[in-house]
């Protein structure tokens, strides 16, 4: 856990109004949920090791509760309950903390922030192919210049083990290895499980093809899978998606990975993630969950959504140097030369914020001399010095700090001598 | 705990803006803090009634700690800490949300949010008016057209009662019984503690000062507590302010009340609670509290600030019809009229948002006049067609859902007859 003080609240603040930009641009409603909500249906397929980093406890009332440690399930139950009359498909977007007792590390945090984009209400390759735009132009207006997304399709794998006789519980361990790049625990684990040699081998060649020569990747893996039919009916899913996305124009730098697996059980179709160069983290993720919705109560509704994570958007950003140079402010400090001037610099101030001069006012007894090295510490543009002689003729002295000069204005003309400055 | 649809989630937004926005034209740099802390930090100073509600638990490295219930000790601990050796006086601002185990009930929930604002590092009475009137002026800012402040100071009563003997905790106990109006809880007590009869009389007269006729609370006030002479100060250092407060000629609607308390106990100079009439909640309060910094290892730092609630705000709005009215954006569906002509439709709607038009792209499947419905019944205003005869030459249809007219356009021209539409 940590504190976010000014310098880094801004940072993530421009991530935020990017994304939420994008929710207005892309019709996306935004939505919160608690932070708090039923353990059952927290960790109800959000895999075993997100499961086990959960915080649990107890409420007053001797539910078992956990703090949220993603968003997609508790927007599925807000899709299956209070929004399961509106019209689809229906696109949702949250901005929202999430907890995981997680060993620090770089770029993981036990409080992190993460947006979302889930669209639901359909299973067909335009919507894949939306939420992979979506989390391409998000790059692009975070002005990222190099990412790749690594792209795979979780039926694919698991089609092949279902053909094979894995249950669904081991599945989804053998999913998870693959998601922490143990591919060889995983196959370790297919052995013990009894899968045919063919099936290994199959496995094993699916780890092996992945990468940017995406028509070469998908018609070998169309061959590797002639007799597996629904990991076949995957791959050719897969290959739907990204035809409509090459065949839209849209700039979207893609690498396929037919082994490809993510650490969360509730996917079904099409899975991604996007990375930077000299960052060995996803910085956003996500794909298909057509099951969720009816696991909640709801009916049956095909999703597909990103989560695209803002603390590591932000390091990489800070990594890549792309945060915006900060507009400075012109900030203006009013300052009594003394204790019975203080009504009247509150007064001046007042007036001044009527208006949206950033000022603050003097506050804390500091002599005038003070009072500047303070306001040159903290950068301000100009000091209004409330005085006792020029106050007698209806005037204050404004000091340009840049300019180092200072002059005497009517106290009427104030803010117009500031506007100029 | 509740779900915020994205309506309410606009008026939050709003308020959040409002605040945001004083943040910068006041100074106050935002921070935020963790929402899982340790349990004793939260817990000091926070008083009984608050200490009960906390939402607690061990975390899995086996430390207590709870959700945070408010913010002021959070902040605190990082002025103590981390931003020690910085300039002060220190302003810092928030917006987080909080959690108590409450009883459901108007303008309380388990999870609420509340924004602040705490000045550091003067105890002059310039720093007590600074936050009446930042209180005052996000009222007006919000559009409250009806509102008052209600001014105390918790130095009076504990004044009379360490001077009656009475011990810290059990001032706390008592100042738990007022805040709750329970005054005859409070005296009872009192009573038990042999507080002297001359003690009882002050407290009930103390009780029976309150109103808007300042000058004469404070002046009988003052008669009162002649033989008190720490209740006596503080009753000064409330008239300190609340003169210097009238000097400045800013407008807040004051009504004192001499024997006011607030629930937290780490007050230890003017408090004060923001209402708006037909809505008996506070809809911000602060005060005081020069001992937290102290208490958390800091130099003594004395600090004053608010919380206002945004969730009873958002109420008190929606009552008196605040919010302003939502100004409808121009929104765009980009329709295939058949599946060949999606990736089409993807081109264009991505170069409408270049531009940045909101746009929607009908992902679903929809025949052309299930998405006119659907469009109809979104409130978009225009629909751009994608259709094979038109798309040979070139063109687009764009229909204007409010004329219910419709033309072909060059898809060069999209944009400029979007925009002149």
């Amino acid at each position: 856990m940590r504190d976010t003080l000014p310098e880094d609240l801004e940072k993530r603040r421009h991530v935020i109004a990017v994304i939420r930009n994008m929710f207005r641009i892309y019709g996306y409603a935004e939505v919160e949920t608690p932070v708090i909500e039923s353990f059952d249906l927290l960790s109800a397929k959000a895999g075993d090791e997100i499961r086990h980093r959960m915080y649990v406890f107890t409420d007053l009332g001797g539910r078992k509760v956990a703090l949220r440690p993603e968003m997609t399930a508790p927007v599925a139950r807000i899709v299956a309950t209070r929004l399961r009359a509106k019209t689809k498909p229906l696109r949702l977007g949250y901005i929202a903390n999430c907890f995981r007792y997680d060993n620090p590390q770089m770029g993981r945090y036990r409080e992190f922030w993460q947006a979302g984009f889930e669209l639901f209400g359909s299973s067909r390759p335009e919507t894949d192919v939306e939420t992979l735009t979506i989390s391409a132009d998000l790059m692009d207006r975070l002005s990222f210049r190099n990412y790749s997304f690594k792209i795979g399709h979780v039926g694919i794998l698991r089609g092949v083990l279902s053909q094979e006789g894995v249950s669904e519980e081991n599945q989804g361990k053998v999913m998870g290895f693959i998601d922490k790049g143990k591919q060889s625990m995983a196959l370790k684990l297919l052995l013990k499980l009894n899968v045919s040699n063919r099936g290994l081998e199959i496995v094993k060649k699916l780890f092996q093809l992945k990468g940017n020569n995406v028509n070469k990747i998908l018609s070998e893996g169309e061959e590797l899978l002639s007799n597996y039919e629904t990991g076949h009916e995957a791959l050719v899913n897969l290959k739907d998606i990204l035809d409509l996305l090459a065949a839209s124009g849209i700039k979207v730098p893609i690498t396929v990975d037919l082994g490809f697996a993510r650490g969360i059980e509730y996917y079904t179709g099409m899975i991604f993630e996007v990375y930077t160069p000299k960052l060995n983290i996803a910085l956003n993720g996500g794909g298909r969950y057509d099951k969720l919705i009816e696991l909640f109560g709801g009916e049956p509704t095909p999703a597909v959504g990103c989560a695209p994570g803002i603390d590591r958007i932000i390091l990489a950003m800070m990594k890549h140097d792309l945060f915006p140079k900060k507009v400075v402010e012109k900030r203006i400090l009013v300052a009594p030369v003394n204790d019975k001037l203080s009504a009247k610099a509150f007064a001046i101030a007042s007036q001044l914020r009527k208006t949206d001069f950033l000022v603050e006012t003097e506050v804390s007894g500091k002599g005038i001399k003070k009072a500047l090295s303070y306001a040159n510490s903290k950068g301000h543009a100009f000091v209004v010095i409330v005085a006792p002689k020029e106050l007698a003729e209806g005037n204050v002295i404004i000091r340009d700090m840049g300019k180092e000069v200072q002059q005497e204005v009517p106290i009427d003309k104030v803010a117009e001598v500031l506007r100029k400055g």
